[in-house]
Formats: structure tokens, C-alpha cells, sequence
């Protein structure tokens, strides 16, 4: 399987380029009859939509979303879907000044190297516009998860240092970074607007959640359900590390205090600790499923930078254009959706094997 | 594929139970005509081996390793190579104590719920044992990549919140925590005997670094080459996190600071940061990989804990046997044998792009 | 991965009903710095299309393709291709009357048992249709092949009892049944003339031709290039049999006629028999590659037949429609569009192992 | 995936040389709980065997089948089970003489081009002897089945032109040949005497019929049943042609003839003809599963050929040795098992989809 499709029984292959004419998807694998429309995958392009807030990029992407094939009257068949989005607010010509200058931190020196050609305009594949795919792709892994009662929640935990103190959910949606803290939330949006004005950019870490996940997701030995999840989140741009439950923190814990001790209250899974973030030994245990995952700051800023050139040689530049200061609000979006694809997968083969 | 096999051309597929009669793996899609033999493999399961010393477990595992197939007049030939390890110090009686209770952080629970039987014996098909078939495979993918120049190193970075100062590679085998340095290794040591008699353990983080790495590996979007690492590493049953480069401190990193700035000299590439651990947007950079693993605490601990029935009720137990209070020594091997397993079939994949 | 992909580096996914919003594919492991423009794809398309000549269906699909992505400045990027047609004489009334009932020899009956639902407008996702998707991506894959000097050539070999006696590969495009020969193709055409106005359809055997396959393409044990030949071919609706060289005759042959006596002369391989068909225990010889398939009569025929219905009771059935009453002709293109997948992978997979 | 494993869900990866340490299998992705001995491999094993009757080869090969995991008191766990046979009867000498030449028919050529080395003990990987894993393997497939009520008979339909007139399921395993037809198989064994004294070799076809199959098998589009099958028949060395139902037959018939007519009688599928094969559009339609596959002449002949050496000159060589004059009645077994394998794995995908 080549690298733009991700599932074994529930597979998503996206396909386009930034600036080119138009992104797709194919979902393969989903279950018949659910009922699927394109409002409910264009819900989801909607939260992770460019221009919804001062603190994200400006530019207007409307981003809608065609159900080509796989449904009928209303309805999900079985057969593959087809998703496309026309490329609207396309201007290559911003990029021709950077047809020969691999700007830092991006894919552009990598991909002339492997290919020995690029699409530089926007970044081509290699931009983050190619998430809108994945998040199309994980609207409908939803609808197949809300069927099983499972729900996905993904929140910014922490920007720049600024830490959300509290988890209200519902309150994320309420705020321009995706905080589920009010008052930390300002507090993000404030420093973002500080750091933008300087040309610069920040990061954080986004935290997701899923409940009412079954207990025995994910497979031994390699495919692990925290194996796949850690290759979906970080096969997301940005993503430069993740961990489940404690996470890092378990570098410091004894075992006595890391082993979760479960009980069962009328045939319900009680537990005081979650330090194993709701999968033991790869498979997920019945305990809420706690991921997170670590964004790095943008890269594209507004700064003067060094950048090489397409003869190896090192220029200096200036990116002009709308980008986000912070990512991770838009980011949380794509973070969820990657969840939903990889569990959605799981939820599939392990019924295989009942 | 199912769960017991990893990668797309070089595959490894694993079977085999702690205490059942042999642990296996076959190693499909490796190049032919590169010398090897049995010692090759068994210079790899020696380093992972239980009872090396006194801060691991003292079971006495000869781990003798035989090839079965894909080897002619000590070369390879292209056809699946069949490794075998018979279980000689299984001592399944050993377990039967624990026939019917689920130990707190093992596999026990979730097998019972997902497969409806499971082996009892030692864990089964979820113990540690079975990482001595990826260091197996590890040592034929590292044959592969030493004939590309690439080299695979392993240490240990912390433990229990002791961290290694500085990097001294020269020291890593000749330590018994395999730190890169030895002044933090004896505090690590001394530490690890306290929790020890304490009847607890303790975890930590591993580093890999990769030199020679070619411009390349890893492919969009969803193949990036920190996703299959992510995902490989991940699947080695005590990592509960992994991070790349900077991992997760660019939390806290403006972006003018996180870009790495690059150039060549003499047609050979400098930076002075590495901060996106040798990988831009998901492909091999030709700088430095850089990785870094947590190792939570080892499940097994001689304390009294609360643990879960089959009938699911709670009831006191103790763990006997002998156990590694920290796992990191040896859990090296093991997340180098996944990294060279991850990095032959990345290479073997953008071999048949070119 | 689900089945609506096929291949392991040059992968095609394709999706879309016959009388949906569109039909789609995305190649994805394509050579970068391939020539490829959409007229490229055309013209295989057009090849396949409807209403070619008299002997074929009268329906008129436009098909223009368009190429959505994978290509920048006329050539391949490395990217994956999207591909897209619009379906424009969609007439899904002209099937309202066949909703509730399932015709024979189609997917109408086991599609609704496996799905509980179904597209019922032209057979929806089973439709013939489908292939056209198929040919575009074969279309890519000739161009890769090209690059490697190999070419495919197809042909119809019999039609109805009528046989090609002889094989001049010039005049295949030049008559409408796509023989070979031109004296058995005005009785092949007069035959399925006679057929339909009896409202009845006829089969054939179609046969496919690959010179310039280097040594090596195949890959043992399950992977055999004949293996992956059958299925691919095989995954045509229409197709109920396919065999290699002598094929089904070498069912009467001793084994010293059957084994080919190949020589070489200035390092040109030399044989006077070819019953393997290019392929020595599933790896392509250097020999030509023979392979055919056998075609069913269509299944939607004008003549009154006894039809299943939804609630499992029988009835008369007249299938309207402008049919073809002989598949083979324009089949010729969609089986040589599986070769080329096939070789394409085969190719870039025995790649990554020298 | 690579080539020397099969399926997506029950998946099978095998190993071994001729005339190497040993043979054997992993077989994942079995359901747990089957009750499954190694007497229940062997005894599949035993019918492939040589040296059963005086029509197949001499060689004693005892293979005794060992089960190494994947089993708990009796049944099957969920977890890889591991099957190994040593090679016993191997006599690598005998083949030192054909070190330097490739045997007409044989890998030997191929293998040398592809890999630049070759284990020419007897074939190597190449040889029939890989077969036997796929028989061990097809064992447990058919205790999958069987749970599901599936079973599967193989037979010898025709050798060397005669041709089996009835079919009696009960004779089968009472006859050399394997022929459902006494009296076709005292003439076929007859014929084979014949051959085999003038030191030549003969083919057939072998037939396989499925009782009890599902409706909904087989996924569109390219993972149809019969492209799966189609492979994995296909992917047995002496298999040169597959064919489902009326196969290459219907290249005569017409559509009104070829379409099967069916009823329902009491919730029971009733069909008068069965020209499909069980298969419709690629998944099972509830009628019986019918598919040949024709053998060709054993390419190991006592009669003197002319062969090519390693330096691609020609010399004359007589094949010593015990080879088995016409392969068909061992080969029954291993269709049989490629059958089942195959059609376990469609069970299980089938089922991730209900």
C-alpha cells in the first residue's frame, strides 16, 4: 500500500496539491447503510476551515465538500466514497518568487531530492492543506463510531507555555483556540496576537479523548491500537511527538504507582488512575482512551530567515502571505479526525475476529 | 495484514508464547547475496538477553537462535529467512497461581475480553519474551543498512529521573544501564537496586540516533518516516511515548527558533540544530535521526497490589518470578531492532520510486 | 486493503456508480518525471468508450477525463493522480423499473444481500461502467512500462466459435471486433449483428500480449506474476477464466513437449516453443508473455428471461437498454489496462529488491 | 506485503528450502477458541505426502507437522500459531551435478537472473515441496470453514485426456489418481505407468467444489472471490489456467443460455445450471462454488533434455531422482488448500463488514 492511503478494512486515500485544481478522497470500507450527507462531512471542514478567527490564518478557503459515489438516497452502500473539493482561492503566482528557495522547515528541500521535481506552489502534496482530506475522511469514520457510542473529543491543553488549568468541553468550541478553559483561553489568544505582530509563530500540545471505547480494539503484536494511533497523529505535519495516558511522565513514576487499579461496580470499570491512557498492551481496556499530541510552531513566519536555495547555496527571505501564528487550534480538528479514521479501522478488523 | 507482521517489502512476521515451545519470525524481502549467519542474529539477542546483569532479571534465557531457511553457503538469497528460539526455561507451573487473576498493567484482562481464552503462562503470546524475535529481525535489517552506510545507537537517556549528561557512545555497552555516561550510569544503577528491594521498578527514556541516513526515506502523507517509527516503536509493549528532534519541548519554541537552518559546505550539509530530529515533513533529511522512546515501569513488582478476577472481583496479589525493575538496559535493543526493522523497509520503498 | 485498490507501490483506487456524480481513481507510486497529459488517458478511454461501431452499444458517454492532481508542468510530480469523469447520459430513470428486481447474471441479487442496500441505477457500483476507471489508471501504467521499452498489445481471439487463424497486429485497430485477422473479423462482426437482432449476447476469448518484459517480474511464492495476472484479470466482470501459454491445453501434452528449450544467441534469448507463456515459476523469463482470458456472453439481453425478485419470488423480465451484445471488443482495453497495473507494480516492487 | 505471504485478515506466511533445516508456516488472524491438534494438520498433510501410491514418487518424506504456538489446551488462542517440518529425506548431493544448469520447466533460470544467487538443492525455494506448508496451512483454514458449515472436495477431473465421466465424492480417496470415476481412474493410472516408464511426464485438470458457501463473499471491485481464488490457485508452480463455472465454455454460449435461472423453495436456492460457479459479480451467490484449474506435465523427466548452463551455453542432462510423473493427484490437496485459505480470509473481511 502506497503512502496516501492509511486502514486495513477502513482505508482513506487522499490525493492533491495545494494549488492545484482539486483534493479528494476515496473511503473505502464503510458500512452500508448509515445514513451520510455532505453537510455532515462539510460540518467537520467547517471547524478546521482557514479564517474563523483572528488568531488563525486569513486567508478564505470555503472548502466545499462533494459526495461523488457510495451513497444512495441518504444512505451509505458499501461502496467506496468519493469526496472532492475544488481549489478556489488558488494564487500560484505568490509562490513564483519561491521556486528555487527551499523555505525552512518545510518539505520543499526533501521532495526535490526524492523526486527530483516539486509542485512549489503552496507546498504542493506536502502542504497542510492536504489535512482537509482527513478531515473529510474523519467525518465519516464518526458517523461509524457514533454508531458504537464512541465519542471524540480534542481540546488545545497547552500554547507557548500557557496551560489550560481545567477540561470544561464545553466550553472548546466557544473560544478561538479550542481551549477547554476560558480563562487560559484568553490568555493563548492574547500571546498568539503578541507573536504574530513580531512575525513569528508558537506551538503546544493538543490533547483528545474518546469514550466508549469498546475493550479490544487493536491487534498484537504490531499493530497495536497505540501503535496505530501514534502512526496516524504523527503522520499529521506539525506532530514532532505523542504519548498516551502519563505519557513522558512515566520516566519519574514507580510501578507501583503507574499500574491503573480497575474495579467492577456493577459490571461497570471503575478506576481512580488512567496512567495507561485506556490501552493495556495494545489493546484498548475499557478506560477513557487519553492521547496527546505535541504541534510545533509554524513554519512558515513572517521573519526574515536563511533558506537554501536550489543550487544549495543560502539566501535569505522574508514568507509573505496569510499563515497561522498557531496551528493548533485548527489542528485539534485534524488530530480528531486521524482518531476517528484509526479507530474506526480497528472497530472493522477486530470483528473480523469475533 | 494482521497484527503480527510489520512493513511493506522487508517484512517481519512474529509468533510464538513465552512459556509455549518456541518463539519465531520470518523475515521476508530481504536482499540477496548479503552475508549472514546464525552468530550475526545472536550477537543482537545476546545485548537483549535477561540475567546480563544485576539490574535485570536473573532468569536464565540461553535465547539460542537457528536459521531455517533463506541462506545459501553463508549468504542470503532473497527467499524468507526462518528464525527459531525453542523456550527452554519455561517453567509454566510457575503461572498457574495466576491462572484466573489479571495482573495490574499486563495483557491478562484485555486477551480474556477480546479473544474469550488466553495463555496464562507468562503473559503469552503479550510478554516481553516477545521482543527477542524483533531484535532478530533487527540484526538481519541492520546488515541490510550497514551496507548503506547507516549505523542504528541505542542508550539510555534516563532513568527514574537521573539523567545522562553527556553523550559518550564509547561508554553505552560497557555500563550495565547502557548509559552514555558512566558517572550517571552508576547513580542509575544504585537507584535501580533500591526500587528493587523496595519490590518496585522503575522506567525511563531511550535515544536512538541514526548516522547516514540517506535524503529521502518516508513517504507522504500517511508513510511519513516519523509515523512508522512512531508506530513501530510504539508497538514494543512498555513505550507510552515517542518524540522526534526536539519532540515535546517545541511546545515552548517560537518557530524563528525551532527552523533549522541548513547549508552545505563542500557538498556536505551543516546545521547547527536539529530540532526536527533529521526528518522535514516526514522524509529523511540527511541530518542526524534523532529519537527519543518513554519506558514506563515495569508491570511486574514484587509489592502487594489489587488485582481483578476472572470472575471480576478484586483480590490482593504478589507477584513472584524474576522481573526487571527497569526494563531501559534492555529495552535498547529493542527500539533499535525496531528502528533498523522501520528504516530497511523505508529504504526498499523509495528504492522502487527511483 | 479494502477492495476497491489493487497493487502494492503502483496502487490504483478507484470509486463511482454508473449512474452516480462521477467515476474516479488515484494512482498513487508513480514515477516522478513521467510526460503525462490528460490526453494521454483519453485516448485509452476512447478506446474503451461506447458507440464505437455497430457491434458495440450505442450509448453515448462522453468520458473526458481530467487529471486532478500528481502533475506539475506536464509531468509527474511522484504525487499521487487523481482522476475524474463526470457521468453526463445518466438516465437512472430508465432503471426505476428494475429496482425491486434482481437481473439475472448481474450483482443486483448478492449486492443486496451483502450490503442490505444497493444502487440499483445501471448496477451502481457492478456496473461495466466501472472499468472505464480502470483503463484511465492503465493509461499511466503503459506510460511507465513505455519508459522500460514494454509493450502490451490485445486482441480478440474468438468470438462465438469464430477464430482469429492468424495474428497481424496492425490491423486490430482497424475493425471493429478487434481481431487480428480481418477475414474473421467481418464474420465475427456479422455474428454478433445476427445475435442481437435476436435480442441475445455472445462471448469470446481475448488474448494479451507483453513484449520487452525483463527477466525477474514476480515474486515468489504467493506473489507469482501469473498470480497477480489472474487476479487482476480475473477482477473484470465479464472474465470466467484465464490462462498462461499452452493454458488449459497443456492438459494433454507430455512433459518433454511442454517444457520450452530456450538458447542464446549474442545474448538474445532464443525458443522455439513458449507454452510457459513468459513466465517460469511465477517470474517473468524474458520470454514474450502470452496470457488469455475467456469472455462471457453479456448478461443484459433484450430477450424475455425469468428475473429474482426482492422479495425473492420470480418474474418475467425484457431488459431495455442500448447493451452491447459482445463485450470482447471494447474488453480488450480493460484487460490490457489490468496487465499494465499488474507490470507497473510488478516492475517498481522487483525494483526495490536489486 | 510481501511475496511469501497471502490474505488480508487470515494471512499465511511460509518458509523454507528443499532441501534446507525446515519448513514452515505462520498462520495469523485465526479466530480463537477452535479446537486444533497437530493430528488435525497432519492428517491433511499426510494425503499431499509422496511416496503414497506407485503413480506418485518414491521419495519418503515423513514430514511430521509440529504446531510451536498459538494453541492452549487444545484450541487456538488468537495469536499466531507457528508450524514447522524439518526436512529429513534431503540428499542435497544428489543435486551437486545441476549445480551450474538450469532444468528445463524449473526456476532455475529465473531465480539466478532475479537474485544473482540460487539455492539449487533441489529446487530451493522454488520446489513442490513448498507446497506442504500450504497444505498444513489449508488445514486450519478448514476448520475455519467447517465452523461455518463450508467444506471443500477436490478431485481429479481428467489426466492425460481421459477424463472422469462421474463424479462419486466417496471413491476419491479410494483411487490412486484421486478421480471421483473408478473406472476413468484404472485407466488414468494405466497411462501414467506408461509415461513414466518412457520417462516422461503428464498433466490434467483438478477440479474443487464448495458446499455451504455463504451469499456475500468476495468484495468489489478487484478483491472479487474469483480474482482472489483466481491468484491463489494460480500461485501453485504447475498451475498454467483457472476457471469458475462454465469457463472457457462460454466463449460458445450465448447470454441466454449462460445466465442462470434461479428460484427460492423454501427460503432454499434452487438453480438448474450453475454456469457462474457459485460466483456472481465477484461474491458468492449462495449456488455451489465450482473452479478448475489445469496442471501441466512435471517438469522433472527421466528423458534426456537439452538445458541451459549457468554461462548460458546449452548441454544435454537427464533429471535423476524420484519425481512424481503427473503431479495431479498430490496437487488435489494443495487447491483444496489454497482454497481454503483463500476463502477463510473472505469469511473474516466479509464479516469486518456486517
Amino acid at each position: 500500500m502506497s503512502g496516501n492511503s492509511v486502514g486495513k478494512i477502513f482505508q482513506v486515500t487522499t490525493f492533491g496539491e495545494s494549488h492545484g485544481v482539486a483534493m479528494g478522497a476515496v473511503i473505502d470500507g464503510v458500512l452500508a447503510n448509515i445514513p451520510l450527507t455532505a453537510q455532515d462531512v462539510q460540518k467537520e471542514l467547517d471547524r478546521r476551515r482557514p479564517g474563523q478567527s483572528a488568531v488563525t490564518t486569513q486567508r478564505r478557503e470555503k472548502d466545499r465538500v462533494m459526495i461523488l459515489s457510495g451513497i444512495m438516497n441518504g444512505k451509505t452502500t458499501g461502496t467506496p466514497i468519493g469526496l472532492l473539493i475544488y481549489n478556489e482561492d488558488a494564487n500560484p503566482k505568490d509562490y513564483l518568487a519561491l521556486k528555487d528557495i527551499f523555505r525552512p522547515g518545510h518539505a520543499d528541500f526533501v521532495y526535490q531530492q526524492k523526486y527530483g521535481i516539486r509542485d512549489w506552489r503552496g507546498g504542493g502534496r506536502s502542504s497542510g492543506r492536504e489535512t482537509a482530506m482527513r478531515v473529510a475522511a474523519g467525518a465519516i469514520a464518526k458517523k461509524i463510531l457514533a454508531r458504537e457510542n464512541m465519542s471524540i473529543v480534542g481540546y488545545v491543553k497547552e500554547i507557548a507555555g500557557i496551560k489550560a488549568d481545567k477540561i470544561d468541553l464545553k466550553v472548546i468550541e466557544k473560544n478561538a483556540v479550542r481551549a477547554p478553559d476560558l480563562v487560559a483561553a484568553r490568555k493563548m489568544i492574547t500571546k498568539i496576537e503578541r507573536v504574530r505582530q513580531q512575525g513569528d509563530s508558537v506551538g503546544g500540545i493538543i490533547e483528545v479523548v474518546v469514550n466508549g471505547c469498546p475493550v479490544g480494539l487493536g491487534e498484537p503484536v504490531f499493530d497495536k491500537l497505540n501503535a496505530q494511533l501514534a502512526a496516524s497523529v504523527m503522520s499529521i505535519g506539525a506532530v514532532k511527538g505523542v504519548e498516551f495516558g502519563a505519557g513522558f511522565a512515566a520516566k519519574d513514576m514507580l510501578g507501583s504507582e503507574f499500574n491503573d487499579v480497575v474495579c467492577f461496580k456493577n459490571k461497570k470499570l471503575i478506576a481512580r488512575t488512567n496512567h495507561n491512557g485506556g490501552i493495556s498492551a495494545g489493546i484498548s481496556n475499557g478506560q477513557q482512551l487519553v492521547m496527546r499530541a505535541v504541534i510545533r510552531p509554524t513554519c512558515s513566519i513572517a521573519k526574515q530567515q536563511t533558506a537554501l536555495t536550489r543550487d544549495l547555496k543560502t539566501q535569505k527571505i522574508t514568507i509573505a502571505g496569510r499563515h497561522d501564528p498557531c496551528i493548533c487550534p485548527r489542528a485539534v480538528v485534524v488530530v480528531e479526525a486521524m482518531v476517528a479514521i484509526t479507530l474506526a479501522d480497528a472497530l472493522l478488523v477486530a470483528r473480523s475476529r469475533s
